[in-house]
């Protein structure tokens, strides 16, 4: 703690701690019991706190997972950011700008590298095994799947859609293209090896995806 | 029933039935209550036959499965066969035959015309709600999920491959193209799409997939 920084109330305190085991209980279930069997009973009785709590702060355990998954994701683009910048050696920069998709000019190198990103991502043993039980669930529960996907991935993809609409701009995509049918060529066969375990996830496989996706697979 | 066919013995009759029987309990339950709490007991129960019956012929629910699921794709590929070939007023070929990919010299027709097909099947309710029930428990199973992905997609996956290759030969696809990575282009959109509610599911996407597959994003 830096001595200078003034100390948050202590009723602040107390709720950013219970917001943060609130949060781990709710992940800790899903892996442990899936999405069905997990409560906002359960959560609250994992994490210390009451019941009242969490129907203080939240409608639902749909709505305590979706922002205990937002806030896992976010922790994780940060820690991948920050290794990629100290390895850079340039100055941090905190939360969702650093999820942004970097725009060199180089199409094929910016999505490389963001494709790698992921493949760390998903084999982060923290993120997995929640990221998995979650995924499982949305499978056979379509409101869950839709509403989960609207809030957590699509965020995600938009920023795919924003750079190749940049880079249908500087004429390296084709202006017939919809970017957002275009993402998933190299970023859902990236999700089914992980979902489906149909193959190796490798920096080379996803390098691959994107030269194949760019050039096409007909000669040129 | 053809007058002239010689009525199978007895015993045969009846084994048929009781396996169709054991096929539709172990799919019907693995849609009710999932693959996990799926049991040998549970099936014997349901399709009217005692355990050893299923045991005599099965060494675990996973076999039991993977069988019930290879008989309703087959059954699925025929119907989808006849319709098309009754359509096309030809003779009808009855089983594996039909579910390879056709090869008319014209690989964008081939695989629209393939991938159009499995938009029907994934539509299919009496395909989707088994196969999503097997595919969710295959997401967190990693056992289970590499299993019936072996036995199951794979096989399938593979037409693709052997359909990318004869494309190399002719000149159509880039001999440098691994075919196993290149299927996965318009193979892995549309299996997101379905497993994630990540998008509508439509002839016109699908055609779309391969158009941006083999010709690529950047311009010719």
């Amino acid at each position: 703690m830096a001595p200078n920084n003034p100390a948050p109330p202590d009723s602040t305190r107390r709720s950013e701690r219970s917001r943060r085991a609130i949060y781990d209980a709710a992940i800790a279930l899903v892996v442990e019991v899936g999405y069905p069997k997990t409560t906002i009973e359960g959560i609250a009785a994992r994490a210390g706190v009451g019941k009242q709590t969490i129907y203080r702060w939240w409608g639902s355990k749909a709505d305590v997972l979706l922002e205990a998954f937002l806030d896992l994701s976010e922790q994780a683009a940060r820690t991948a950011a920050q290794e990629h910048e100290s390895h850079e050696g340039r100055e941090g920069r905190a939360g969702h700008e650093s999820q942004g998709i970097p725009d060199t000019g180089d199409l094929a190198a910016d999505l490389k590298l963001v494709l790698r990103a992921t493949v760390d991502e998903l084999r982060d043993p923290g993120f997995e095994a929640p990221s998995r039980a979650l995924a499982a669930d949305g499978v056979v529960n379509e409101e869950l799947g839709r509403r989960f996907v609207a809030q957590l991935l699509e965020p995600q993809l938009q920023l795919y859609v924003d750079r190749l609409r940049s880079a249908q701009e500087t004429g390296q995509v084709r202006p017939d293209i919809d970017p957002r049918i275009a993402l998933e060529l190299f970023v859902s066969p990236l999700a089914q090896r992980w979902l489906q375990y149909t193959g190796p996830i490798t920096y080379e496989y996803t390098d691959t995806l994107v030269d194949y996706a760019l050039n096409g697979l007909a000669p040129r």
